[in-house]
């Protein structure tokens, strides 16, 4: 066997145990009985070690040590054995014992933000949040020795590992100078309108589920490699050829459910493009969370709340609940999905003004780390700077920094991954429009599959196999910028 | 740390593991899309090598040998350090390669039943059955010699540790005498009776599977640590704290599916009863398949298909199906699920017949493994034994040796385990009916609680901690025998 064999091999265990664990997670959020959560704790953490110990162990460097000097590999080959020595290198910077004190006090601090996000009591909340913020600034700044990376860097690298806090900047900074006169545009604009006339439930929860799977199956959702299930907060979990996505549904907003279904879908197909010959290899994983964001992003930000999408759809969301009238037009339901709000909470605000949310974040977690800021002081920074961003103060931390749930279970770095995947999707379905042609008399018809075809062939396909920077140039001819998202809000929000 | 914790630590690791498999077994019998197969089959291969690993590892065999000096255990550690040895023994026995292509072998066999056996093609199917057969006696014959037992008791030992082929015969050979005169009776006396008055559908599946619910938890089926859900084949799986019953149904017999579901909730209770603390420990697991058998058993045959139940049940399926009349009186569906017939398939059977249909295996098993038999002459030695056993000739090889698919995966030594069954089962109930007092009257009135709390005393908390027999005599003051049964039928069949 070459070292370079020995290496896939060792890639191939870890990533088979890797996705038994990912059918346990999905299981655990969607079909486990409550009185199974101490058993799969045991086995999950179980695997997460076994996992582990050949992601960092010795016969992993080893290989990659040897594989690296083999001369005869082909392009993808030698990106798999760089992609390997990524993961090496972050997984032996950490030492066990933080790695389990990470783990023990995420899980402490999830439980206290659970009671205290209900009680608007960020007082009660600080210690475990301070505690799990140390471990993640200890565990990054690890990361960050071993890697030679920015501190920041280093942790937004455990979830987009190509994009640098300088090209960040530069994208965040120019939408946040863009917004404000933008913002009020719109609202003015919007304020000139009609509302948009509601859409009178109750929707039956199973007319809901036959119509989504519709949906989902006219984009291009393959269901011999993946299903739909019913979980508390929606996500795309499994495996590339065993996708299992999950939504919620109430029989009032169905709309909001629609949107949740075909976002895990845009999700989905990205996983279901991947290259098979390569599945369970690093080069064979999806790029980043960036690019995953992306492709949720274009499938229901470009595509679903279009015009065009609600052309094809309306007829059949109103002969699936069997309603009519002027509410069930195409222009009501695209007027539905286009509102725009000053809001307080991230996850139901609209696309024009979640920029402003992920900025705050991103601008928080950066003072954090250089010291600037205490976190005892959150309540105030959080409002001082959403009032600079959206021009509103949250009347409680309950709709301000406790509203959602990262710092709290650990993930700081994760912030910037949205809303750098709503500028990507805008660019990245931008060049899908330019290269196509015809995409939006496609949609309004429900053809998907030319549009489909082009994200198989320039973003799925192309897995790990380049730097997202590297794929989105190659697709659409530049590294990430905000043009292109801040045309699509241009044409949507004040030209249509 | 002690020897014996670390053969705790060690059996804890594989117990583990194997409790993500059986999730993952589940998963794809009850959820998995078809197109997950072939990760599937990589990730069950992998938790099943890596279980192999620890099971017959050389840590292992050094921690089992360690942990039996020490003098400080206590009867359960003892009964823990004496299971681990006789699973290391059995997992040692094998060569790996021989494991192999055991897998291969039974996997191409199991592909050619599927085929042969609709096309009644039994010489299509013998190859693939002699290598599976000769894999298997291969297997058989490395564990005995590992082991000291007889050929066919090793190969019986994996599925039922502890009783051997003299007792099993006693039994069998007890009852095939008593059987044909009995039977001749039954069916006389159940000629002179009216028929059952027929049940009219279609009954509706969500109501089924509302009603079935019910009837589970009436039972003692605790929904916080188990679930129920739909396959192609009805089974118990999971862990003991996550049970994962399946069925399946029809909007015809929805009688059949209840005593699917009542057979399944008999496995789940037995697994819901294994104490916690031994979780994941060889000694904490349901001491083999006819103690397991037993459990399903009692639940179906010696409660449920009991006018007692019936006069529980017969209102509420009633009033579930929004039916009324004669048909739905307790007797009418007592009548259904106690008619006795010749017939050809074991798994349609009634429980006075079924026996025989064991009988047959077991002596077609023996002759085999002996060299008595050889498999070309399988049809033949099947009608011969069938019709000695009940006097009736199968017509077809599909309604003969094709029936089951035991054989087509290489399970030889599993049938007797059914039958030993249902005899520990009559048995069980018998002493629990004594020692309880009002059983029956307790049944009537839906109240479970006595006999299930009995159960859970002198069964299913005993786990592996003793003997199949050491714990049945402790239970019912005797070794295995067949009185009860005897008895049992003999009250509901001709004194009934």
């Amino acid at each position: 066997m070459t070292a370079y064999a020995a290496l896939e091999a060792l890639n191939a265990r870890a990533g088979t145990l890797g996705e038994a664990l990912s059918i346990l997670h999905w299981d655990q959020q969607a079909m486990m009985p409550a009185g199974g959560n101490d058993s799969r704790g045991e086995q999950t953490a179980l695997l997460e070690t076994m996992i582990h110990e050949i992601a960092a162990g010795p016969a992993m460097g080893e290989a990659i040590e040897a594989a690296s000097a083999q001369n005869d590999l082909d392009p993808w080959q030698r990106a798999n054995v760089a992609e390997s020595r990524r993961r090496y290198l972050r997984a032996t910077a950490l030492p066990a014992e933080l790695v389990a004190a990470k783990a023990r006090a995420e899980s402490q601090a999830f439980a206290v933000w659970q009671q205290a996000r209900p009680a608007d009591d960020f007082v009660a909340a600080l210690p475990a949040l301070r505690t799990c913020f140390n471990l993640a600034r200890q565990a990054g700044q690890a990361i960050a020795d071993a890697t030679g990376q920015p501190l920041y860097e280093a942790m937004i690298a455990g979830f987009e590992p190509d994009l640098s806090v300088a090209e960040i900047d530069a994208v965040f900074d120019d939408y946040a100078a863009f917004l404000p006169d933008f913002l009020d545009n719109v609202l003015a604009a919007q304020h000139r309108r009609e509302p948009p006339i509601p859409l009178e439930g109750p929707f039956d929860i199973e007319l809901q589920k036959a119509a989504f799977q519709d949906i989902m199956g006219a984009l291009g959702f393959d269901f011999d490699h993946g299903r739909l299930d019913t979980s508390a907060h929606p996500f795309c979990g499994g495996t590339p050829s065993d996708v299992r996505m999950t939504t919620r549904y109430s029989d009032g907003a169905f709309l909001d459910a629609m949107m949740g279904v075909v976002h895990e879908t845009g999700h989905a197909l990205y996983e279901q493009g991947l290259p098979a010959q390569w599945a369970r290899q690093p080069v064979g994983q999806a790029r980043g969370m960036v690019l995953h964001e992306s492709q949720s992003l274009t499938i229901e930000m470009q595509i679903v709340r279009s015009q065009a999408f609600m052309t094809f759809a309306a007829p059949k969301l109103a002969q699936a609940f069997g309603k009519s009238g002027p509410a069930w037009s195409a222009e009501n339901l695209a007027s539905h999905a286009a509102r725009v709000e000053r809001s307080f909470i991230r996850v139901e605000a609209d696309e024009v003004t979640y920029p402003a949310h992920v900025i705050l974040r991103y601008r928080l977690e950066k003072a954090m780390l250089t010291g600037d800021l205490d976190l005892a002081d959150l309540p105030q920074a959080w409002g001082d700077g959403l009032e600079a961003l959206l021009g509103i103060r949250p009347p409680s931390d309950r709709e301000g920094c406790l509203q959602d749930i990262h710092w709290y279970s650990g993930a700081f770095g994760y912030f910037p991954t949205y809303s750098l995947g709503a500028m990507c999707a805008a660019q990245v379905f931008a060049a899908a429009r330019e290269q196509l042609g015809e995409v939006e008399a496609q949609i309004e018809v429900g053809d998907f599959a030319p549009l489909l075809n082009w994200l198989r062939t320039n973003i799925h396909s192309k897995a790990s196999s380049g730097s997202t920077n590297e794929i989105l140039m190659a697709a659409t001819g530049s590294a990430l910028r905000t043009d292109a998202f801040k045309a699509h809000l241009q044409r949507r929000y004040l030209d249509g």
